[in-house]
């Protein structure tokens, strides 16, 4: 059953737990992906309810949104489980079935053709309406240094910069 | 007096409110000045609290943020006074003191050389750290026409696509 929510009575929630993670769901050409982000603001541009996730371009979940341009994010009650995270937070999903392996339960999508998901029960149905490949040049050197140079230990993929997805917010609830 | 808070306990304020109109306050060689914002969203990215404030690049706003990249966003406890609303609203402080005209009290800044403003008395000092201007192309058919061309009733200006400024939230407090 899903109950409608206010989403911005979820405000304080986002902001504060985004960091802990949250899932991000895409899907096009019928195969779902489920991805952990820990980044994500929330509020209003051209008087619209916005969600923006930001997403590497190296990313599977970049290639499924550019795909199909909605997504939803699926946020826990109160944190992912131990093998949704290491599952959906650090293996792709170009080779395997994410959704399978972490044992996630999909649940129709209302408003856009992306599912949520039953164990990260409070949900963003979002369309993608503006999107912006972000410029490494331009990020303060702290950043870039820290997040998107080839370092010690990091994957090749992780100096891929981020794409900001404007997700409108078409429709919010919470899967009981 | 300036009383601490943690910023994310005011998302929901946040999000709920900003359309109503809150100030975004911007000083540059000596000169403060605070527009009316109703725009903007508050969350994470790196690792940081980030508000970002969307500015179109025809403002003297986007002026003073290209001189000195350091901003306050001053929330009213309910919504702004009628005087402060038309002029910080509807004028350019290119050719006037609004800050004067519109009878603010400045309150200087803690961690960022921009004052507070005690009749908006939730203060987000920021700090630009990443800084990208949309493209006009790349909006959607509606919000084009809607926000950026010059349509009838709509001054020259109206038409100047918008910078995000994402501002680092690095002190946040309610001035009482």
């Amino acid at each position: 059953m899903k109950e409608k929510i206010d989403v911005f009575d979820y405000s304080v929630k986002f902001t504060k737990d985004v960091m802990k993670g949250f899932l991000l769901t895409t899907k096009a050409n019928g195969k779902v992906n489920s991805m952990v982000i820990g980044w994500g603001t929330i509020g209003i541009q051209w008087g619209k309810p916005i969600c923006i996730v930001y997403v590497r371009t190296s990313r599977y979940t970049h290639k499924l949104l550019e795909e199909n341009p909605e997504f939803t994010v699926n946020i826990p009650i109160d944190r992912l489980g131990e093998d949704v995270f290491r599952i959906c937070g650090s293996l792709s999903g170009k080779d395997m079935d994410k959704i399978k392996e972490a044992n996630l339960t999909l649940v129709e999508g209302e408003c856009v053709s992306v599912p949520a998901i039953k164990e990260a029960p409070i949900t963003l149905e979002c369309k993608v309406i503006y999107k912006q490949t972000q410029v490494v040049e331009d990020y303060a050197e702290d950043i870039r240094k820290k997040y998107y140079c080839n370092g010690e230990g990091k994957a090749e993929g992780q100096q891929a910069v981020h794409t900001a997805f404007y997700g409108e917010i078409v429709n919010a609830y919470m899967i009981k």
